[in-house]
This record gives C-alpha cells, sequence and structure tokens, in this order.
C-alpha cells in the first residue's frame, strides 16, 4: 500500500471521516481542521453559539491574506447518522478504501468536499505565499444536517460583526446527481409547509345527518390545491411542485365519524414567489375549493428559505471552466434540489455549489470514487488561480 | 315520597340501574333480574361463556308456560361506561329521580326497557298464571356494547341446543328518537368495514420525479368510491352509505414523501347488498379510478352484520296498535340507525326492536321520563294480551 501524502484530499477526507461528527457532535472533525488551517497560516477562530433548550454547537471561522478579493469556502462537518452500522461494507467512521472508492459517512457530504478544498487551498498557498492578491476564508458549521439554528447563519452575522466582508463563495456540497462535472448549483428553490385542518362534528356513522364528516371536505380542498400546477417554471428554476407529505386523522373506531381531519403539504417554489405570495395563493385555492361547505384553517409555517439565483456571472464562468477543463463536462446551470446553507450565505455575497456526488449521501455505505477526489480538488485549485491570477512572477508555473 | 311498588317499572330500573354492570361486568344485574324471575315461576339458566382473549360474560336465559308460541323478550343489563362520573348531575350507578325523570347509566339503554318488559310479564302473570295459552322467554345478554361474541350469539345456540323455539322476539333496545311511540324498528342495515392502503414510493420532496407520493393516489381512489350514491334506498331502507373514518399516513418529516397512505371506510348497507356484492361493487370502483396509476390494496373486514328486514305481520300490526292506544301514536317502521342483536335473533325467529327514547344513550346525564317507564310497561303488556288472548275466563277484565 503506498504511502499517502498527509495533505492530499483522500487523507484529508480520511482524517475528517474518522471524526464522529454526527450532528450536533464536534467529534474532533473542526478541530482538526483548524490545527491545518493555523499551521498554514490562517487565523482560525472556533464560535460556539447556543440556543434555549438546543445543543450548543461549535463552529469554525478562518481566514488568510490581505486586501482584495475574498473568496470564501463555505461548508459543512456534520454528518446524518450512519442507521444501522452493520448494514454498512465498512466502519462508516473508519475511513476505509476498498479499490478505487472512500467508504464512510460523509464521504461526498461534505467531509470529501471540504477535504477538496482544503488540498486546494494548501497547494496554492505553498505555491503562492501569504500575498497572492486577496484574502480566502472558511466558513465550516457543525449545524447544517440538524436544526441549522446555531451554525451558518449565526457564522455570517458573527463574521459581518467582525467586518468580515466576502466577494464571492462557493459551497462545497454534493451537487452532481451522477458523475463529477455534471452540475453547478447557482441558486436554490425556496420551502414552504403548510398545515391544513379540516373541522367537522363527530357522530355516529350509523347517523351521518347528525355529523360532519371531516375528511371529504378535506379531499375536497386537497384537490383544490392540487388542481392547477403553481406556474410553469422559469429561465433558471423548474415549475414550482406541492407534495402533501401527510394525512392525518387517527380515529381508531370504525364506527365513528370523527371530528376533524388534517394534512400538511410542502411547496418547493420558485423565484417567481414569496412565502407571503405564496401563502396568498393557497388562501385563494382553498377559499375557492371550499365555498361555504368546507370549514377549515391554514397555517403557513414560517419559513427561512427563499428563492433566490445567484446571476450568472464572471465568477460562475471560472468555475464553469474549470469544472470543462479538469472533466470534460460543461457543467448545468441548476436551482434544482433541496435547500442548503446557501439560502442563508446569498445575503453575505454571490455563492454559487459545487462538490462531489451525491449519489449515496445521507444513505448505507456513502462513498466516493478516490479520482473524484483528486479532481474535485484540482478543480477547486483551478478556481484559486483564476480568481487570484496575481502578477507575472507570481504566477503558478503551469 | 310516596312508596314505590317494587314491582314497578320505576322501582325495577332503579334496582338494575344500582348494579354497575359495565360491560363485561355482571355487577348483579343477572342475579337481581334471575331472582324476580325465579319468584314469578319461571325456569331461569345463567350460562357463562368464554372465549380466548377475552373475559368471561355472563348471560341469563329462562321461560315460562308450556305449548302454544313462545313470545321472547331480548335485552342487555350490560351498559357503556359512564366516562367522567363527575360531569353527571346524580351518581351514574345511584338510580336518582329527579323531579320527573330518572337518571342513571342504561336508564334508556337499556336497563329501563328490561325494567318495563319484567313489569308487564310480572303483571300479566299475575292476572294469568303459568297456563296463559303459551310460553314466555326472557334471553338477556351481558355482552351487547361490547364485543358482542360471549353474548346473543352463543346464547342463541345454546338455547337452539336445548330445544328452546321462539315465534316472535321482541328486542327493548331505545328505537324511538325523540318520542315514544314513534318508532318500532323492523330490520337493520348491515355494516361492512374495509380498509384501503395506497402504496408509492418513498423520496425526497425535492425530488419528486425520484418518489411516488402515494396521497394523491388515495384522493383519487376516495373520490372514486364517493362519487355515486351505492344506491337510491328500497321500500323499508334508506340508501346505503359510506363514510370515511379515517385516513392516516403518520408522516412527521415535512422533507419526505411517504410510502404508504391509509384509510378505513365504513358501510352502512341496506337489503340490495350483501357483504359479498358490496365487496365486488368497491372492487370495481377502486379498479376503474386506480387505472394503471395507483397502486393500492383493499382489506374488507369480516362481518356479522348483514341488512334484515323482518317483514311486516300481524304482531308488527299487534305491537304498533298497542303502541298507538297508549300514545296516541302510529309508529313509523323503520330501519334506520346502528346495529343491535336483532342481526342474530333474526335466524331464530321473526324480530322487532320497540323501546324508550335513546336521546340520552351513552352519553353524561342519560335518563328517562318516569311517564315513559309506565307506557312502555303498558305498552309491552298490551302485546301480551293480544299475543296470548287466551279464553274468555282467562282474560283480563279491561
Ligand atoms: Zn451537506
Ligand atoms: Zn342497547
Amino acid at each position: 500500500m503506498p504511502v499517502t501524502d498527509p495533505r492530499s484530499p483522500l487523507a484529508l477526507a480520511q482524517g475528517l471521516i474518522r471524526c464522529p461528527s454526527v450532528t450536533p457532535l464536534e467529534g474532533g472533525a473542526l478541530a482538526y481542521l483548524a490545527g491545518l488551517l493555523a499551521q498554514a497560516g490562517f487565523s482560525v477562530e472556533r464560535p460556539v453559539f447556543s440556543e434555549p433548550g438546543m445543543p450548543d454547537v461549535e463552529n469554525l471561522f478562518a481566514r488568510i491574506g490581505g486586501d482584495g478579493p475574498c473568496l470564501l469556502f463555505a461548508g459543512h462537518t456534520d454528518v446524518v447518522p450512519p442507521g444501522d452500522a452493520a448494514a454498512w461494507r465498512h466502519d462508516p467512521f473508519g475511513g476505509v478504501v476498498e479499490g478505487t472508492e472512500l467508504f464512510g459517512r460523509g464521504a461526498v457530504d461534505m467531509k470529501g468536499g471540504i477535504a477538496c478544498m482544503l488540498a486546494a487551498v494548501l497547494a496554492f498557498l505553498d505555491l503562492r505565499g501569504p500575498d497572492f492578491g486577496g484574502a480566502i476564508a472558511f466558513l465550516v458549521t457543525g449545524d447544517e444536517e440538524g436544526p441549522a439554528v446555531n451554525g451558518t447563519v449565526k457564522l455570517l452575522d458573527w463574521a459581518r460583526g467582525r467586518g468580515e466582508r466576502f466577494s464571492h463563495c462557493l459551497l462545497g456540497e454534493p451537487t452532481n446527481p451522477d458523475v463529477l462535472g455534471e452540475m453547478i448549483k447557482i441558486g436554490r428553490r425556496g420551502s414552504l409547509t403548510a398545515d391544513l385542518v379540516v373541522h367537522g362534528v363527530q357522530g355516529h356513522v350509523a347517523y351521518p345527518h347528525r355529523a360532519e364528516n371531516p375528511i371529504p371536505g378535506l379531499l375536497r380542498l386537497a384537490q383544490g390545491l392540487l388542481a392547477e400546477p403553481l406556474d410553469a417554471g422559469t429561465a433558471h428554476f423548474d415549475a414550482s411542485n406541492l407534495e402533501f407529505t401527510t394525512m392525518d386523522v387517527g380515529n381508531p373506531a370504525t364506527n365513528v365519524i370523527p371530528a376533524e381531519a388534517r394534512a400538511t403539504f410542502n411547496i418547493r417554489f420558485n423565484d417567481l414567489w414569496t412565502p407571503a405570495t405564496l401563502a396568498a395563493e393557497l388562501e385563494r385555492r382553498l377559499g375557492r375549493a371550499a365555498g361555504n361547505a368546507v370549514r377549515y384553517s391554514l397555517a403557513v409555517r414560517p419559513t427561512n428559505s427563499v428563492a433566490f439565483l445567484t446571476a450568472p456571472d464572471a465568477f460562475v464562468d471560472q468555475v464553469a471552466a474549470a469544472i470543462e477543463a479538469e472533466t470534460g463536462r460543461r457543467p448545468a446551470l441548476s436551482t434544482t434540489g433541496g435547500t442548503s446553507d446557501a439560502r442563508f450565505i446569498k445575503d453575505a455575497c454571490p455563492v454559487i455549489e459545487f462538490g462531489l456526488v451525491g449519489q449515496t449521501m445521507h444513505q448505507v455505505d456513502e462513498r466516493v470514487a478516490l479520482a473524484d477526489l483528486d479532481r474535485l480538488a484540482a478543480i477547486y485549485g483551478r478556481v484559486l488561480d483564476a480568481y487570484f491570477p496575481g502578477t507575472a512572477e507570481t504566477q503558478r508555473q503551469a
């Protein structure tokens, strides 16, 4: 077995995977990062954030460089639980290489991505030193997979309070569905959840005229919500989509008409909507479907997830060109998928996302191709070179 | 306070109400009945029935008389729980009279009805003696409000095994919705319960194309079941009616499309249907609504509750005439409402139901008008006179 360079993407990813940092535990992952960043000359801070009734969460902010543009690398070291560890081919916190793949929780989401960022930055600094014509920062949270309350949101506030400013952000979430280089995320849809209750009158099934069954009313309202698409999509976004996630009555008595029926639905919405305009549209559809026949109440849950788009600019072009140079693929500029911390970072600076292949994320046997680790580090390296071209004498020997 | 005749309907009803016979407990109610019946010359049996996994239940069978028609009085002494006893105006097992009403669990359902039967029979036997030209039997169960497994079904089998035969049965359930004399039940609708499961594919709400949400499928099937009435009713029956009693997914995760959605519905059906033809109709409607788009399974629960009708005959006329003579009302011949033990008795002999006013049954402050107790006993007395006219010299002096 060849000796691995301790600052290679693989070695760094193994080092991170071996820290059992299931949200909200730090597990040694941030300490490991902090040590390497400090060694490379970064100033490193480890703010801990608290919220009543929630566990404290550790976070990391690091910065190197001087005046000029500041490129922010963002990510998280916390991971979702491994589930049944016995179902894994290898210890989910073992960082085991089998054949051409590295196994472990976080391999792609996103300890692998952070390892690639770090490897690229360390190599860049080796070559260019601290006076590369700008600044590089790391913003790494331990609360992305959890409630996301004591993580990126507070870390951004904290950094703003210290006068930190960022020019652009690259978030290392696994954005590629199947193969490295397919997809950059340049925005995300918003997410809105709402609870619908239909009120009836309880009674005996043998005397339906003395009761009022809320279930047909709920069917009617649900049809009213689903009957027409919310929109047809926009230039950079898919059509908004509504999914019922649950529908519950909880009545065990087969001779009783229940008093109430409940449903919850979630909408992933594009840049045609805000939570407020969407709530108004829901009320309009429900009101029309209900007429005077159905008594209901709708409660839209508060959301911090609004649709946003980072308009394609020179930075997007740089990242896309780096990807194409390494993989031969021209990445799609997408806004699909779930939400991410980009929804918070977008208020601080333009943010795009590019990372590993997400196929195995959150699953048993999460794993990453060793070749992808090397290529993603090389892509991040090309982005650094393009972002900080420097003077002729400081430039990398190609 | 006047001294109450110990064999008056009121005294007998109080005696029964003071026995706390919440299903499956006997509470002394059957012993109280047995004593009075034995004293009046009845042969009395107290069979106890058992079923694995269920509590034993006591029952009562009593008979008096010789050859000739045998009129069966049927009922139950078990009662539903009082619920919050503190919410009652009087002790639910106190048998308290306030003003013109008797309070207590079972006042109308149906200790009051049994008291009226007993009062009428005792008075009849006082006047006519044991040779009244036929037989009178009592079939009283302690398991009507519960699972109804160790009650009337087994008691009828047991009686048949002993060679008991009945000409007609009068079941004393509270059949009048608002006022005594309104309604005789000459049949009952059947009851069928079914469970519907729609199968989908679990997934993340952000990737609906990789999942298959079962909830819209369930909406579609439910609409398919509810779209057209099952029938328009028949000569003696209301239209059959389907009510969804519950609809459950139980998915707490608002970002997850669930794998499965479940619903349960109950149908009260008339004499156009059997459980088998109804199940076939359900499959037809579901198959048409599902097309190739919805994967579902339907499980029809076994039912012993089929629709039946006791065709109006001379006995129905006798009971109706007795009611009209006492109340001035010509009772409707109805098949509405829930099920009752008449669904079992109908296999032994023609059965009709007439009792007190059901308004407060199963509720807090269940109560009966004292006047109704006297009038119902008088009605039962008139039925006995008409059923056993006897010879001129044995007839009651009107
Ligand atoms: Zn992630
Ligand atoms: Zn009853």
